[in-house]
């Protein structure tokens, strides 16, 4: 297919070479050009606007938050007005439930189609073409779509026809993640005052009751201290929090562990942790115990 | 070898004939008889007080909590003053941090052994043998339990010479346990309010980020809402997060996720779910979203 | 004064009668106008738009939201664009920190002045001519505005020159209030479930360590149980609560205990409290206490 | 009236003077016995048990929590053992429920009397006798005890038959003073934030909102960040939130504000401050703020 790639940050360029390693056709932006660059030089095109990226099949968008998303949705030429009929813009970024659901209707007035595409992985596995993908949207839309989110994920969820549910269902995993990173957090700082090695107490349970990469790397990292370089930076994660409240309160329901992070992840970032990955809040916990 | 084994409760029972089949001689006590019984058939001898379990290697205890502990423990008759020198205490129980160092102090004042030796898993893994046993005392104690530790458990985790180090691991984990369940809760409560099937959003999750058996156990309770027959009573689970909190602040660690769950808890309690299993926190934060 | 006054709710009815009664010359802006016919009664011209209303000395605008004030604000005929040179703004409403200091650099490009008063008080307080004004903007602007807020108020409080600072002092002191009453539904579900009558213990406390008002009024509310009628509604506290955290995220300040405070409001309205008065956090309270 | 008096720390020693000062003869005791010696200067004789000072009509006990209680309340010499029947045992301090609700029964037994009558007042409201007296036990008993709390309190309020009642009211009390100074603490760290003066804040909220002493004095200590010498220690405080969250969890009753104060103590101990006054939780807010 020919596809249009906008977002070459440390999880699009992975996703956007698999593209390439599967025989598409790809021009590439990315706002600073720099970063487009590389894929230059793998045989993706690189394109100076937006709307450049919005002249074939299908056009992604793997963007850091809502704002970024908007700059190149909407206005003249911006992907909603640029993509011809038929085509469909793939929506990969984590955002909110609001901006997901005001795509799809903007893009079914124009003719084109809308896909919310978010995923689960760390870069590696956006390199690795191992994320999971939670794809929703209609159901002819996605079956076109499935064979470039084989190309870049291991699997993928259809949650529904309604874009906006695959994007609550990234945001409540998300939560997730940010739920079990505090409570690592809090474990290893009450074994450690107890004077357990904090290896030793990783080692059991992540081969115990908790045999999950996600509480291995992020327990790891909690650990060993060691909260750089970035997996997922600290302001990136303290917006999924908000998100996914946003996306509760919009239904009235209350997330007092989601309240709870996100407290955890101001707090660090008042102590100064911005370059941090988000699992920084395992020190917040360490430093509130006296560590 | 010649057991004592106190307690045979849905853990305890499953516990006590693994060491049978493991050819080991078995004396049983349970408070209430008729218990006790099924296990005589399979060929223990049932005792008439816990003083009668203390007369051979090892005496396990397997209670509720730190009374029922405490009630056979202390005393002329009790476990501490019964147990010839020599012979060890294996303490299963989930129990404080306090009691577990007062019982190793009053049995090495005895001239008996004691190892502090909590299990994760369910009945089924106490039952199938498949438990984790995490276990701390001296070295010459652990070494001469280890056939037993391997008669119960799939694999032994060793904490340290201190016995109370195996129960602030065991607390620690039954918390990030709690946490766990919390955040299942709080995130099936989200994805249902935006009209996400609870059975669908459980399956991606546990294939995906979560692959890990507790979250697809206690997923699947909250998912259908069935909380009964309980695997792990509620009023057990609350003693357990008070102690992880207890042991913490001993040692002035706040434990902020652990005071959430516990708050939801008694919630619980309050609504008169007390029969229900300790993930029924998962239709607490059904109701508060108006589910 | 020539002044025009823009939203005629609970509390902007009292305090345009308190202008007309002090003197001033009135044109009434509500966007239902049925609410601005009992002010013409009584002296005041009604405006069919809000541009109407800014032809004077100073326009108020005493609004629900956000949006409400960014409806009569921005545009060709909104206020911004409508003041003449000289004439200032007087934003009562309370309102997002961003919002104010948007509306002062607005304000300041299209050289009219802008002037912050957010207000302490009910709408008894606001017939009464007793609110607290909290004022903020540069002095020259401010000690023009001074006769007008002697006529609405009891005493003002000037924050500085920055119009921003008034509101984030409105901002934490509704946060304090909205602690205060979540402290109040907590401690009557614990005293009534020991048996204490509500009445009873209300009296206590605001006779002894709490003798404000606002404890009497809101721990009247819920000792009686009686939430309605609103004198001030869930929703439009919820919307506070929400700003203060937006203000404290703005610099990197946890609240957590206005994270609680949301999350029992969240809990409120998923219950169906939207009606009620914003102490109905109380009633949670009560509920998850099984009362 | 012969009266025994245990117990002359910060609040005890002002209370036995106004006791002596009302005309009532007084027997002393205090487990430091120097700190007895100056009331021997004004007319007291001093104990060197505390059954010494059982041998009048009434005995106050003002200390420091269970244990100390417990210690002088049990055993042969103790005092229910040593009060004659129909003299009457005034238990001053904060205690548990549980254990005011044995000591009730044990003077039952023992043919003595049980009051309970914990206080609401710092050091300067003891020696002032300005004390508020929340007064429980049968009616007989406490009309025999008026005349004492007259001499000691501004006010008696009397919460039942049942002595416990005093106890919950008086740990209701606590828990929201801990929820006051919560609030302060964490509007001050906004406000701050925000460029806005502490002082400033402060005049302005206890002239307006909240015009009670306490949010000027702990406010006071927030503002100006002088968290010594201790009116009220931190682990006294911690103890209270503690008792408050057990009589809580005793009826089923979640108490997450006083969850959270309990986390933000801990924090202040973890980080070093015992010997401040509790109100340094005002202090954790604004170090989380990175203030």
């Amino acid at each position: 297919m020919n596809i249009g790639f906008i977002g070459l940050g440390k999880m699009g360029r992975g996703i956007a070479e698999n593209l390439l390693k599967a025989g598409h056709a790809l021009v590439v932006y990315n706002r600073t050009r720099a970063r487009a660059e590389s894929l230059g030089t793998k045989g993706a095109s690189i394109a100076v606007t937006p709307a450049e990226c919005c002249k074939g099949d299908a056009v992604f968008t793997m963007l850091a938050d809502d704002a970024a998303v908007e700059a190149v949705a909407w206005g003249e030429s911006g992907i909603v007005a640029s993509l011809p009929p038929g085509a469909v813009h793939i929506s990969l970024s984590t955002i909110s439930v609001t901006l997901s659901t005001r795509l799809a209707e903007a893009h079914a007035s124009a003719g084109s189609e809308y896909v919310a595409a978010p995923v689960f992985g760390r870069p590696e596995a956006a390199a690795g073409a191992k994320l999971f993908v939670v794809a929703a949207g209609p159901a002819a839309f996605l079956s076109r779509c499935q064979p470039l989110f084989d190309a870049i994920g291991q699997r993928t969820y259809v949650t529904g026809e309604k874009p906006a549910t695959a994007n609550v269902v990234k945001l409540a995993g998300n939560f997730m993640l940010g739920a079990a990173v505090e409570s690592l957090g809090e474990a290893f700082a009450l074994v450690r005052k107890h004077g357990i090695a904090p290896a030793q107490f990783l080692e059991l349970i992540t081969s115990s009751i908790f045999p999950a990469p996600v509480y291995k790397s992020y327990g790891l990292q909690i650990a060993e201290e060691k909260y750089q370089p970035a997996g997922f930076q600290l302001p990136l994660g303290l917006k999924d929090i908000r998100l996914a409240m946003a996306a509760a309160e919009a239904v009235n329901v209350p997330l007092p562990l989601a309240s709870l992070v996100r407290d955890q992840m101001i707090a660090a970032l008042a102590r100064g942790y911005h370059e941090s990955d988000w699992s920084v809040i395992g020190k917040i916990a360490a430093e509130d115990a006296g560590l």
